[in-house]
């Protein structure tokens, strides 16, 4: 019997077992722990970590007593039980984000969650001294999200080794696909630690193309215990999301389609706690109305289309690469102005939809944020940040506005919630606005520039069916509220 | 017999005959001339005039001798015969505007023709002033084509009574259908002669929907009779092309989409000369494919869809409407920034195809530009006549580049005419640009800012592979020319 302990709320409870060492103990030993309260129970896959060594993981959801009891074809593993006490969270945890009014997010507290997340594909394999950097650049911005991948990442601006490695591997280089790594894993949970701590919900991406040592390229079976393997020891961390690929379409030569399907069916079954679930697109996009799709994430440019994704799918849209602010020279892509950036931000937001950042700048060491971290040198983030602020000051998720008799909607973006209003012109300058304005309702009104950061009270309240003299200048926001 | 007369090529020869005035001569008497030489001959209408006058107008396409007899169901008009001389044209005349090389076009004398055309919908429906003070301004810009509605507009902004209807009218406002108004028709003519004297071909665009005297709801055979009787007048203007309409769709319930397809058949056979044809969609596109349509006339914001529709339709393609600089509050049409509007000029034509312009102002007087004329208040004319020399410089019409294994040209535009390039990047900022450069020819490179209207020539002469370092800015183009 363990020792009785309290875990907050949504936090981890780790029992560590010893257990044999001989063989391959990754192949060899199945553990699994029942995890129980009440009525309530969980069926948790446990993992080797090397040395001898067994963990089992847990997030309790609930406070109050919770029980266990392992299964192992180890007989001492088998048959240990124990309890713990789940307690309230502290001030800082609301708990896992879930699928919210189905276009949104929230805390499993109940707390709205709105993602502005980045991307640092490959940070984690940068070292100690890149990595720190990067969570420090991470603290003073307010991106809560960051796509990552577990994998390193081998591709242009790409080339370094990364410090550790997933899979054990031998002097010659050869990867032995069996056998995990643990000290990679140590490494992986430290930086997923580091981003908890900073308020970050770490979007894992599970496979990806850019690879050079195999990992693109495992078979099948080595796939499905990868996924078993990483679910086992990153499930129970609350901010950890499952993004399935990254552009999963240019492995199809390697993985098709309906591998794809049995990737996120192991994915649902084999986590406790149904974590967010979605996969990111090159060119084809996946079947996001597949059940097992919590939310829509795709790569795309035509940020006006935000509305009609969000009606063909019916879950959140999350458009996660919208193209990356930067100057790269290679291709065409990661190259749009800051200006870009934050105009396709803004349309993704207030069409009820949300949006990611990436950074692409060249640099003489080839430390580019969108990959490695680092530090931003771009214009946009402080401008995402500001469009954060406004976003977390609305009364809720947006809903897109309508107007079946117009196409107006295709031209600026305009939403809502209630009597709160959020309209963005982009490129479209009228000197005066008055469509889908609230109704009965005397309402203030804000006169916002997303680029200059400002936010204007007119200085008169409005009533129904006013109309509003706006500057005559692209590129502004009006936000319309209640002066109930 | 005629007197004989000298009529430059491609000018106007017209034969004046009286003839009854008696009954309703617009619909009694028939009149038409046959025109040859050689073997070369021309079947054309004529039509009346007013009191007592038939007139039948021929431009002769070749010079030499040519020599015409009439017919007519009345016989003072019925074969009178004579000839003329047509003489070499004067040095502005270089003949009507036709499809070249399938997505351009050119004169008749073979000199290349890039329309960059405006809209002033109901520009000759505002009397003697504003007018000539449309004239005068469109004498200061490079705009050489001009949409223009044949019937006076009621629409937002277009409240004015025109000072002259087409067709005869009493004193109770009653329409008469069967009978033209000549002294309307002379002042359209001179407005004609006004934009020919300006070398601006006139889009005349034969229905419009925004109507409150009845011209969008005459019955079919009052339409042909009015379509037969237009073109009878103006065909052997050398610079009018036939626009079917504006916004054909939103006239669909009165006018289904087989009457537009006999439209396009009667101007197709009435038209001696075959002048260009085309038809402007509101929201629901005409099947351009149709033999009839010479060159493919749209209303898209769409404007990097434009490489899409050359190979769709594999006719010319004019964006005549990529929506309009202004800053009109009403709805969400008409007020797109200048930066916008040239934007997605240089995005249309370095995808090989062409754009038109058009102003929406708001106006004290209710006189925007787009329908009235008078003077422009914008912004992007200066630039749309800085893109017009840059393509006059080019060797010919542009073709998109091409690139099967990359999305590159869905993002930036780039074109092509041997070993002319001409690039635009738009929000795009590559630090450096290497793709699509001509092989094995030395090139000089310009580097050319489409908003401030520079064109900076590189110092040092470049080879096949070499890369190009670009600032980094967004808008910004580049041409390359062969150095040899």
């Amino acid at each position: 019997m363990n020792k009785a302990m309290d875990i907050e709320r949504w936090g981890i409870f780790e029992l560590a077992l010893t257990g044999p060492e001989v063989g391959n103990p990754f192949l060899d030993v199945t553990l699994q722990a029942e995890f129980r309260q009440g009525e309530q129970s969980f069926q948790v896959d446990g993992f080797y970590d090397g040395n001898g060594r067994f963990l089992i993981r847990f997030m309790p959801n609930q406070e109050g007593n919770w029980e266990y009891v392992t299964r192992s074809n180890v007989a001492e593993l088998d048959g240990r039980s124990g309890q713990f006490t789940c307690v309230a969270p502290s001030p800082d945890n609301h708990g896992p984000v879930q699928v919210h009014n189905t276009y949104h997010f929230a805390y499993a507290d109940g707390t709205p969650y709105f993602p502005f997340g980045t991307t640092c594909y490959a940070w984690t394999h940068q070292g100690r001294e890149l990595e720190e950097q990067t969570l420090a650049t991470l603290a003073q911005t307010s991106f809560n999200k960051l796509r990552m991948c577990v994998f390193p990442k081998d591709y242009v601006y790409n080339k370094n080794e990364p410090e550790h490695y997933p899979f054990v591997r031998d002097a010659a280089g050869t990867h032995d696909f069996t056998q995990f790594n643990p000290a990679f894993f140590h490494h992986l949970e430290q930086r997923l630690a580091d981003l908890a701590r900073l308020g970050i919900e770490a979007d894992l991406i599970l496979f990806h193309p850019y690879d050079r040592w195999g990992y693109a390229t495992m078979t099948p079976e080595e796939d499905f215990r990868y996924l078993r393997y990483v679910i086992a020891r990153l499930a129970a961390f609350r901010h950890v999301w499952w993004s399935l690929a990254n552009e999963y379409d240019f492995l199809l030569d390697d993985k098709p389609m309906a591998l794809w399907d049995q990737f996120f069916q192991l994915v649902q079954e084999a986590d406790p706690y149904g974590r967010l679930r979605s996969i990111h697109n090159g060119r084809i996009w996946y079947d996001h109305h597949k059940p097992w799709v919590t939310h829509v994430c795709v790569q795309s440019s035509a940020v006006k289309k935000a509305t009609e994704w969000r009606d063909t799918y019916q879950k959140p849209i999350i458009n996660d690469e919208l193209e990356y602010e930067g100057n790269n020279p290679v291709g065409t892509w990661g190259c749009i102005s800051a200006h870009e950036e934050v105009h396709r931000f803004w349309t993704m937001v207030t069409r009820g939809c949300y949006a990611g950042h990436g950074e692409t700048y060249v640099h003489p060491e080839d430390i580019l944020w969108w990959s490695k971290g680092g530090v931003l040198h771009g214009e946009s983030e402080p401008r995402i940040a500001f469009l954060r602020g406004i976003l977390e000051a609305a009364p809720g998720g947006l809903e897109p506005m309508r107007h079946p008799s117009s196409t107006s909607w295709d031209r600026i973006s305009g939403s809502q919630n209630g009597a709160y209003r959020l309209f963005y012109f982009g490129e479209y300058q009228p000197s005066a606005w008055a469509m889908g304005l609230p109704e009965d309702v005397p309402f203030t009104v804000d006169l916002i520039d997303p680029w200059n950061m400002t936010i204007t009270r007119l200085p008169h309240t409005f009533h129904n069916a006013a109309q509003i003299d706006l500057p005559g200048k692209p590129y502004l926001a009006v936000r319309i509220q209640s002066a109930a």
